[in-house]
């Protein structure tokens, strides 16, 4: 433990600085700063992370020496907030809220209010000349600290919250339509029922002492750091469990004083467009919580955002706060040079600022606000790539719904209401109500909208599954915008023409029901619900660039787009290929800036109605000779689908892997295909059947596949070697610039590569001697087994080039199977086994392992190796600074990862050199 | 190249030694060292195998001054044996003969007579005063030279060779029954013959000149380490490519001069018993190579082998000749300390000795051999050790005919004919007549016996596949019977009652017809034949040591055995443990000195008829408390069963492996037994179906199996471990002393064992405290995946011992399954991309690699890490030293695998002591 266990903010006096994350968590270090920039901060102090580590380390318990020093800090709370806490005339309130070292917004526990007890709330009422007040403050009080720390709640998951049912009972006997119409006579009864229901269920009074509901209130929330859902939150987001949380008490300001009093949160721009405007949601006579739960609809911080609605922006309301709030605003940007997240309170007229932190912001909105301030010269372009998560790229690339298909669907009354657009892109799907109900069926493959009245921090592996998230409650910053906003999920929230029924499992809007299982369709963008499923357009950037439906000049966003990948392009050192089978997807690959084609496989090529045919008589075939007469047929189409690549690709490498997938892939496998098989070929059903048996295997992904097909059938990697030299040939008397790298797959020992390669050659020289055209071209292997890492030195001394080959590799080094592995990937995440999912993310230290061998023995004999990758990883940034890390000269992803991999090869080129 | 590319040998003089094999073959050092110690050896000289690498180095060239030095040699030869290459009235002729390091029967080749044409042939019958020798020795030498040099062979499988049919055209003409027959003229008009159908086939006249044949010849025999079946030879021997052979030329004797000459081979003791009995068989009037072929059926050297047949013997023929070869006899054993393998030749009366080399032995002759010059003082216990193949282990274990069934079989009159008893032991099997048939039957899983009249160097493949070999001609001596001792396979040879008809595949004897496809039965310790199959019974050492049918008084066999496994106990350091589910294998293991269970498999135990159901309720339910339910149902029994197990291993350690297979392999697969367990369980057949849908897998290897069973369903380890331990405390409450060590599947990640570990943990404490027992044991972990090699280090953090689970290590690694590898491997060993299956002899650079690491990194973290294997691999004696060169403590096997493994691990000490 350091020196100084509890850092104080407060007026001209900080002992922290917002550089002090990781001890104070972000929230502490930010008050710390912002009360030494000036702005008006409610008195407190901070429990360093070290004590939550220090408490887990030693069973609950405190480090010595904290008491005292807490004590101390208090008394400093206190005579900056001149209050005293516990004092029945002019008693001193406090907040106690986590805080990490990054948001984890909901994750944890928050107590409000505390040291309230029934003296000291008549000093609060007393002082305040507001007993409502008093009373509302207090029972709100008893309603967190009883499910904070005394962890009341339903007992069954379909019951109502306790407190809540209480509340609610009493709203509907005294005819109360929200909270505020409960008068302090009600509140008091509220306040008694609580009680006694608390007693009742743990046994034990409600207690009065001050200083006991403080320290309980300290070890609930970090308790909470190790809550399901905050565990979740973690591993979801990669955030260590050893990074702990801090603590911050705080004077309480209340912003439900009076009329002249409010809280509300604002970003500093728009979250959900980037847009340069101060963007924020008030609740007159409401404390901060209010606005977040989404309990009461909040109103807009002005008139700009009210728009033509009903509500009054507190620029309207309080100018003279507005006009202060606008400064924090300025104050704000101009010191963190980034888009800010705040909270304010306003108490009897006065402003407070209760939090600032980085704003989380949809994937466009953070690339437009990161070129924006370049523009404004606030940051340098290197700033602004890393502040941007690559995979919000993809939000680019996102459908919207088809204008006409929309317009039809309004026009067939399929419109059911209207809510705020919280997360862009347009997303259709089955409605589910549960979040585990998400979890379930989109592991089943389906796409589905969870809808939800509000969602909690229970729900994010559900909101995770689905595809779009619906809320009637809540606003923009409600936590479904919050963290939909962060998933990069179509996201549209506070639909409040919603009834949303959980027992009925059903919607209800405008006399049209819509049940569980019903497909609806959400708009991201403009925040309209429909009911039925809505097709999907291309993104503007699409448009542009691929469909052509759209002129650049038209398209703002696609000139942010290209403007970013313009930077990342300049700055990154690490190629950027494609993984594409057919010209129009290496064209569309081009298009997003590939610089070549790192796996094309053959065999998609296959399958195609015309070849399938040959294909299939390939395999069928008793014999060699058989073999070569079917191969025959397939070369001039083989030849066609490489011409057509190489001209895609013109003076791009093309990386053209032979023939990978066990054969009976290519076979039916239903009765009524089988028969029609036979049929075509004149032969009996029962020998078709046989040999389609002889060929079936017990672990196709270990079977007679890749190379080893073309060991045994060297006629077949002859046949492709062949049509890619034609084809390759051909161009080049025509003046293209074709450059073919054959690949071998599923190479593992020095010899399958060698004979493989000998046939290459072979063909190449007939070839060319034949057209009398020299090429050049190359020949690798892909890096796809233990093996073949383990013994690449060997591989290295004929093999040009190494692609690793991930998804194969990262199933045999951990011996997992990725069709199999979905029945216990969910334990694996939950119990920490894995961080994250092996296929999504490169395992860097077990498969990452075997590629650093592989690296270092293949370039330890051929030092100019070429190395690059073209498993799905090739198209995930933290993989992607792995591959930069370890010397690659390329990744390959699918076309449309290409922005995202263009992206994270800068940052990884950044994060290298800041080494 | 050394200086010296030729070395002489003649009475008196050698360049050579018997140290100098990888210079001279084997052949040119012991016929050099021959000549040095006094035997009649006639003078030749070796070209080295430096000339043959050379020779393949430099396509075809040989080294510079070779010729020079070749004519100083052959006049060194011509002034020994007092004769002139090439001249007209006193003919020198010389034998070209091939010589590898280590012996190659057969597979490479020899040309004899050289030297002759038309000139000389009329000089060699003149000085010989035999003209029909001198020309039966020109037709022998052009027909061998055609085939050889020449190559020329028949056209088609089927068709006869075509000097043989020359040859069968003229003795049918003019009715000669034997070659010995035929007269000078025929002899003369076949040599015409022979050179019509040369120039024919080659466009070229048969070569005159003896220095032309003498370098074409050499040429022949260099290349001829390059053929097909040298190169199969080679990799089923795991003898290196790159060794080459000398070429050994050398004067020609004659043993078919006249009736004062003959030829034979001898063995210095009984090679299929090892019986210390001078064992060897000769003709009269014939060459060399007569006898190996079996042309003629030799006859025995002395009167012992004579027995009562009708023949005589080369003691009773020329006693004193014999006696000269008794002396040599003497002479070889005392000078080389092991039994030789001799070839002699006997011209006019005098007795030439032409080749001396280590004598092939089956399995038991080599044990008993060993130890006899053991017990005689020629060697010692280690010399005995390492003179042991330890697969011959096996041979103790064969099985013989169960003799009240053989019995039967002879008075029902299915005794076919009785043949030489070339191959210990007892097969049954179905009758194949082609190599390659025996090769497709077998990997269909069946039990063939391989029928042939004679067997040649191209049925290798086939023969290695079979169960049994027959042949109807040939003698002990011939290719079949070496070839099957060195394989340590059943061989009946030389059953000549046996007709056996290739064409209409059937043999016929004594008017029963058996078919291809027929079973027949085989004794290779009588030479008996039957039709049908016959029973088996154990071995003498089983009838001891496991049916205690034998007191160890009664069988000598098994003291030999009983005294190597003790010399090899003396030596080994490295522990042999056995792999065993049920309490009486563990009994067998003990019995054969296993130190310890190293694989207890519980799962096998489920299978068992009253427990299935359980396990299938089990698996079947559709909550925790279902399984647990089950679970409950399966303790006592899993209880009992570990009981028997620590009760046969008391004191001995007992590595338990929680459940591995994936959970489907429990649950019926046919549409009947689906039924009938729908039925049983009350349950639709069509919800029962759906279930076991939902468990089938994709890729089973790589599924949800191991130690991912016990993650997603605690209660299944939770109820193992207490089975063990409830067992191992109630045992330790009889004073008996348990040892169990509690090993976990299929770890890939460090956290995967230390979530299983506490389950261990929790539950022993548990029913330590229950019972009031204190235990001792252990808690460790297979690797069998590569991520748990490449992350040792962590897992060892946590894990008291590693197992390798080699069959899975080696299929994740290469990325092959075991189950499918089939449809490639013959393909993968022919090509030599793999020197043998992986799954049977461990793959030390891509699977060892990862052990190394694994070994190193675990070491690292825990210095006494327990390290063992306890794949089929610790069985395998490579496999064996391998283990040993990397520190293993032990080695884990089959039950019947212990010996093989005792033996192994003790000359895998010898070989460590030796470095």
């Amino acid at each position: 433990m350091g020196n100084r266990q509890i850092y104080f903010f407060g007026p001209g006096n900080s002992d922290g600085n917002s550089k002090m994350k990781d001890l104070l968590g972000g929230k502490g270090a930010n008050l710390a700063e912002m009360a030494s920039i000036g702005l008006p901060v409610p008195a407190g102090f901070t429990i360093s992370t070290e004590v939550c580590n220090y408490f887990y380390e030693n069973n609950g318990k405190y480090p010595e020496g904290l008491k005292e020093e807490l004590e101390e800090k208090l008394s400093m709370i206190e005579n900056a907030m001149e209050a005293s806490f516990g004092d029945s005339d002019n008693p001193l309130l406090l907040s106690v809220r986590s805080g990490a070292r990054v948001s984890m917004p909901g994750m944890m526990d928050t107590v409000l209010n505390l040291g309230l007890n029934p003296k000291t709330v008549e000093g609060l009422a007393a002082k305040s000349g507001n007993e409502r007040f008093a009373y509302d403050s207090y029972r709100r009080f008893i309603q967190m600290y009883g499910d904070v720390v005394l962890e009341i709640a339903p007992e069954k998951r379909e019951d109502p919250d306790p407190f809540e049912e209480i509340l609610g009972r009493k709203k509907k006997k005294v005819n109360a339509r929200q909270d505020i119409d409960l008068e302090t006579g009600d509140l008091k009864e509220i306040i008694k029922e609580y009680k006694q229901m608390i007693r009742k269920r743990t046994g034990v009074d409600f207690p009065d002492d001050p200083h006991e509901q403080l320290w309980k209130a300290i070890g609930a929330v970090f308790n909470s750091w190790n809550n399901e859902r905050a565990k979740t939150y973690r591993r979801l987001n990669g955030i260590p469990h050893e990074w702990g949380t801090a603590v911050n008490i705080q004077s309480m300001v209340f912003g439900n004083l009076d009329d002249n009093s409010g809280t509300g949160v604002a970003f500093t721009r728009d979250p959900a467009t980037g847009k340069n405007v101060f963007y924020g949601e008030y609740l007159l006579k409401a404390q901060g919580e209010d606005v977040v739960a989404g309990i009461r609809t909040p109103q807009p911080i002005n008139r700009e955002q009210a728009g033509g609605k009903d509500l009054r922006s507190l620029e309207e309301e309080m100018p003279e706060i507005y006009g202060q709030l606008v400064g924090v605003r300025d104050r704000l940007e101009e010191h963190y040079s980034d888009m800010q997240d705040l909270e304010f309170t306003i108490q009897d007229g006065n402003l407070w600022i209760l939090q600032t932190r980085t704003g989380k912001r949809t994937g466009f909105a953070a690339i437009k606000i990161a070129i924006d301030m370049v523009r404004e010269g606030m940051i340098s372009k290197e700033e602004a790539i890393l502040r941007i998560d690559p995979e919000q790229m993809n939000q680019f690339l996102r459908p919207v719904f088809d204008p006409s298909q929309k317009k039809k669907a309004i026009k067939e009354g399929r419109l059911l209401a209207t809510g705020i657009n919280a997360g862009p892109g347009a997303a259709t799907g089955r409605v589910v109500f549960h979040a585990e109900d998400a979890e379930i069926q989109a592991a089943k493959g389906e796409e589905v909208i969870l809808v939800r009245i509000e969602t909690s921090p229970e729900d994010i592996r559900g909101m995770s599954a689905s595809s779009g998230i619906l809320t009637s409650a809540g606003g923009a910053t409600s936590h479904a915008a919050l963290v939909a906003r962060q998933m990069g999920k179509v996201c549209v929230v506070g639909a409040n023409g919603l009834d949303i029924d959980y027992r009925d499992r059903s919607i209800e809007a405008g006399g049209i029901t819509v049940g569980e299982g019903d497909f609806i369709s959400i708009d991201g963008n403009t925040g309209e619900v429909f009911t039925g499923s809505i097709e999907t357009d291309p993104s503007e950037v699409l448009q542009v660039l691929i469909e052509g439906k759209l002129d650049k000049d038209q398209s703002e966003i696609y000139r942010y787009y290209e403007e970013l990948i313009s930077w990342a392009n300049e700055i990154r050192k690490l190629g950027v290929r494609a993984n594409a089978d057919r010209p129009n997807q290496a064209s569309v690959a081009v298009s997003f800036g590939a610089e070549g084609i790192g796996l094309c496989r053959t065999e998609h090529m296959f399958f195609e109605d015309d070849r399938i045919d040959s294909v299939r008589e390939m395999i069928l075939s008793a014999d060699e000779e058989g073999r070569r007469r079917a191969l025959a047929k397939l070369l001039p189409m083989q030849r066609d689908d490489f011409k057509g690549i190489f001209e895609a690709m013109d003076a791009m490498p093309v990386t053209i892997r032979t023939l990978d997938p066990p054969l009976h892939e290519f076979l039916p496998h239903e009765t009524k295909d089988i028969k029609a098989l036979a049929k075509g070929m004149g032969i009996p059903v029962e020998d078709l059947e046989k040999k389609i048996d002889s060929l079936r295997e017990t672990n196709p992904m270990l079977g007679h596949r890749g190379c080893r097909l073309g060991i045994v059938y060297p006629e077949i990697t002859e046949m492709q070697v062949r049509a890619i030299f034609e084809a390759v040939c051909e161009l080049a008397g025509k003046g293209k610039d074709p450059r073919p790298e054959i690949m071998i797959p599923l190479i593992g020992s020095a010899r399958e590569f060698v004979l493989q390669k000998e046939i290459v050659m072979d063909i190449a020289e007939k070839v060319q001697n034949e057209t009398g055209q020299q090429v050049d071209f190359t020949v690798g292997t892909m890096i796809e087994i233990p093996r073949a890492a383990l013994t690449a030195d060997k591989i290295a001394e004929s093999a040009k080039f190494f692609s690793f080959g991930t998804n194969d590799l990262t199933q045999t080094t951990f011996g997992l199977s990725r069709d199999d592995a979905g029945k216990f990937l969910v334990d694996y995440l939950r119990l920490g086994i894995w961080p994250s999912d092996p296929f999504q993310k490169l395992d860097q230290e077990g498969v990452g392992a075997l590629i650093k061998i592989a690296v270092e023995k293949g370039r330890g004999s051929r030092p100019d190796l070429k190395v690059g990758i073209c498993g799905e990883h090739g198209g995930e940034p933290s993989s992607i600074g792995f591959c930069r890390q370890n010397g690659f000269d390329y990744v390959s992803c699918s076309p449309f990862r290409v922005p995202v991999a263009i992206v994270a090869a800068a940052q990884a080129e950044l994060n290298e050199r800041k080494k």
